[in-house]
């Protein structure tokens, strides 16, 4: 076997956990434009991404994002996910929208504000006993907007010491997943803006602390693959927030900005064996379709992630390893190239098609009805977002 | 005379308008976090920036944001600016919050939506007629998210076509001001993103348009000052939105994360003769406290571009061109170094006193009991904002 | 016809002109590490560039740099050229080397070093003149490195009074072309950083003078396909020198970094009328091969413009000004994709042989024994480089 | 005691370690532009650095780079330093320079490479135990130009194995400290590229490796000061690279670019406590003089690291931290400003006389007749430079 077929199953396995959010209402501080059909609970969340999987076979779990998805029931939940054919996934925890975290939560520097957020993370920790989610995954907005505003070091002290509560708490079959942000709504310090300060609070909470690299959150120019392969290297690497950027965190459609650059990315990832259900790396989306359709962008999101999947694992490695030992730049850099260049489009429909899927899950989408359908029902209520 | 006192006059009729914005309030798209006393009204704004000029002599008009600060009576309203001690400034469009302009507004590709923007912008000189105000700023939110969205070059040709629209309403004594902005709302293509797209359309519009620079509106490493000595050279540098950033479009405190930058940019304003009344060239602040107090905040802001502009006059211009064409490089660097390092905070406090106005306006505020006034009156009501 | 086929007739008149110094050694302050067969003259760098024409049939003209590439007779090197199958192009002004130049060249606050500067340029026009080239490009070193080391705006009005006296002596069929540069060798001001300054001289020089955007030679972030849009559309683009980079001006093989933004700018060139000889629009690599090898270096290079030339010529721009103007983002975008996911490389290599060029130009030149030649020839002399 | 008076004595033990490079020629790939009475020899470096020790009382040690300043006899360079007032301090070690390094050192896919730049190493901490040095400083050049050229994650791993091969052969005094640099001369992929390599590795070899912080070594908008929390934080901050930059790592005189900045870093370190001798960090500049002279580029290079360090050292903590802990942002910020707007400069020229030292420095110099004396005296020879 060789070219498609040789990489056919390694396909199969392929899951990207979708973020009930990304089908909510998003913008920018600017303006928020809202659009008919969008989900107004959980439930409405869920069957979109529901929906999504039917089409793609590409992302059986949902995300969660406490407080926007709370529910009374999450045994209830749990069941109406099942009921549409995928299953409750990350459990990703909010301390940036309440008046007392205006300046930090974990990282705060008033007691009783970092006792209210850890006691947040300790009830998202429940909704994951409830919900058989392993990661609890924290994203802070923790930081400082000017030069002296806060004490920089205290606070990576207070944040550790939050995080050591948080963890203690964290189940034998749970994991704690921190991401890591360069700016944004910090405009002067953020207290966890790289890589390195992610790793360094990983390795002090233990071996169920992971990091969580979210493809926008770097400074301009960043080699962001070598981080990967640094971080599956170390044995750090828990997950993946995917999303593409020119500029900063702009969250658009994972692929959009630079496909090469995911190619880049999801080849380390495999190199480094961070591809598959058994390498404890979780895939999952983190985007906002501000002006596009939310449930086609994520399909078309899914599918960039598997077409570049597809490309990557079409590298051939063995040649690669000649050239590179070589000395051979120009060769190594065509062997490379000349997976990324391969166009797997055709070969991945007719891939869809053997599976019982659409061959085109975008216009299997558009032609479904599911888009009409939601927007007559979806009257009414208050449409999902942020609530900035 | 030396020093300080050779200076004094030249401070005496500097002017920073105050956006009446930036009394409301503002936030990321993660949050807008409220505060006590922020205004409801236009004329509570007004209210608010008066006391900042006040208190510092520096901010004798305050910009409007149209429809956030509609009225009915314009006359009215700038009666009562009149009385607080203030004058309405620059009136500021917004083609940015309404659904239409989901895809853009003067460059937009439907002529519908274009000819919606210009008629907003004909709205917008009817008031400036009303208010004697002399400038238009216009900043476009115009642009696309993704590659193929839209058609870079057409979107070029439909806003010049917009811009010439709106030139042809502009009165005598009017003037259009053209910003540019590097990203933000859109995250691929902006179709006014650098002083050059905005100097070509000014140059095709005529000689009552000109250029608006927003200092946080770059891309990293972008030599600000270069663009200040080389719109006054070409004649063509109309205003300053004056902010500060570390990152992307952050709007912090004028000076407040770079105030060497800020200080750089003054001796350009000053050496091509751009500063003072008769030079054309407004200044005014462009700002969001997001996490500070308002009124303290922008009082600080004036002082900072006020302390600055001092330390810029205060170069041996003279000794430093000597300098620069001896090529002596740590010479003429010293000298310039010099008068950025002179502490002129002290002599600026003197000469407040001497023209009636509190030495330390921001103490002044603080024992003026106006903070616990507006948070006792404003009770009730909306809090204004920017309603994204 | 459709996909390749009709796209095949606009590939035939493509030519990206190639720079003699890409076939010397290049570096960077670190080291530069020399090669075995590199030219020692500018009829071996020619001889190399030929090689690259004869293999690629892309690269009918050579770009030389003076004085790296003077010679006695530019008659006889034309005729040298010619004998080669390639002819003489581009002359590219050097005004960084000299010890006069250590504070600037054109813009330099000391009329005679300006004089001499122009009095080089008057001598490449000479050159041209002898080599009957078009074009005589400019790229200026000039700037400083420390805030108050130069007067910024002054030095702005003696480069425009210098270039006014180089573009005095530029004949009826010549141009010249200023290019721009982000940064470096200047590490505080460069006197022209931004295509908005290249633009402003050259509209105040006339017709015959246009801007050359390197694309290596941005802010990070900055959307280049915009300014080529936007070059085309004031009439001022006269020509490109391709190379690509991850951080500054890496001068890497172009493609290399970006795939993606390579489509987007030839997309854009394209669209505005930029392509094809009658255009004006000269394509040129300006590259620095420091680990790879140079000459299959630059055929690799070429190879790259023309397979994104082609996938730009491939997209289906009738439906995507549908998909665009009925706001369908996710449309546009897929339309806009599908174009550059398209492989063409069988495609280019059938057309190739159709026109009596190898399938493969890269395997070609690694068969044809030229590189055992050169370096079996080229013992002793001196290797080119830049003289740094 | 207040103000000035009251750290006074913090100012007394500050030391600032000189390159000996820096007294060398240095440029760009484009040009390196020589000066009279540069250097020829490490002795006449040393010699250098003596005087800008003897002016300014800040500079004890001066640092060698291996194989610039290798000499038969390092016991009699050590007493020719001791005789100029000097002491011999960090050994850097060069190994990208060789030919065999052009794909790499410690992280070459080749292990006869590897061994010879690990031989270098062991070459290095010899001299070391000659010297009496502390600090092995290792900087690699190590990287890739091209996706696809190395393997990033097996470099890695060799590059780990390499490490704890030098490691090993540190002694029980001497320390190994290993820098990080974002990118060049690598253009895709460099090794060591940021703070949590560096760190991950020097955790991994133990407790005598230390990160270097090159404070030009950066992605753009990156925080710093963070980075020296995080790193005085964990331990590991061994060593500071000062110079400045306004693009990539310009090299730049410390402070130039922005002093604000180098403000805000120092005050960290004596936040962090990694001020003064006992706190194992060691202050050390690296700067390229290219357009200005040498020896009074290193003068202000270490005032202005002493200017912010006294600055820094005026922050009034205790108000700081009750401003802080208020939530009282723009108290704190404007508690963090009064500092860096003290103006020192008359202070620390007192400070100055009362030790000995000249009140200016560079002014001292200027009159020494030191530079006329070693242009007279450097005759001929070869001039010290980078040899790239």
């Amino acid at each position: 076997m060789t070219g498609f077929d040789a990489i056919a199953d390694q396909l199969a396995g392929q899951a990207i956990e979708l973020p009930s959010w990304a089908f909510g209402n998003s913008g920018t501080r600017f303006k928020v434009f809202s659009q008919p059909g969008v989900p107004r609970t959980p439930e409405e969340k869920i069957a979109d991404a529901a929906k999504v999987h039917e089409l793609t076979g590409l992302s059986p779990t949902v995300a969660l994002h406490i407080p926007w998805d709370k529910v009374e029931d999450y045994g209830k939940l749990a069941a109406f996910a099942a009921d549409h054919g995928v299953a409750l996934g990350t459990i990703n925890s909010n301390t940036f929208q309440d008046d007392d975290y205006k300046f930090g939560s974990l990282a705060h520097f008033d007691r009783r504000v970092r006792d209210k957020a850890i006691a947040h993370m300790h009830e998202c920790i429940e909704i994951m006993d409830a919900t058989g989610s392993r990661d609890l995954k924290i994203w802070l907005a923790d930081g400082t907007n000017y030069p002296g505003q806060g004490d920089i070091r205290s606070r990576q002290d207070w944040l550790a010491d939050s995080l050591q509560q948080v963890y203690a708490r964290i189940g034998d079959n749970q994991r704690l997943v921190l991401e890591y942000k360069f700016f944004e709504p910090s405009f002067y310090a953020t207290d966890v803006p790289d890589w390195g300060t992610s790793y360094a609070h990983c390795v002090a909470l233990g071996e169920r602390a992971f990091v969580c690299l979210d493809t926008g959150h770097h400074a301009p120019g960043t080699n962001i693959e070598f981080i990967v392969a640094q971080l599956l290297r170390l044995g750090k690497l828990g997950s993946f927030d995917f999303n593409s950027r020119f500029y900063a965190d702009d969250d658009l459609i994972v692929g959009a900005a630079d496909p090469f650059q995911l190619f880049r990315i999801l080849f380390e990832v495999i190199r480094g064996g961070g591809y598959g259900p058994e390498s404890g790396v979780a895939f999952m989306l983190d985007q906002c379709h501000n002006v596009e359709e939310k449930i086609p962008g994520q399909i078309r999101s899914v599918l960039n992630v598997q077409e570049m999947t597809a490309r990557a694992l079409l590298v051939d490695t063995e040649a690669l390893t000649q050239a590179q030992q070589a000395g051979d730049v120009l060769a190594a850099n065509q062997i490379f190239m000349d997976a990324f260049y391969t166009d797997v489009r055709s070969d991945l429909a007719d891939w869809r098609q053997s599976r019982g899927l659409p061959a085109d899950p975008v216009a299997a989408y558009n032609a479904s009805g599911y888009r009409d359908q939601i927007i007559a029902e979806r009257i009414g209520g208050d449409q999902a977002g942020w609530g900035a």
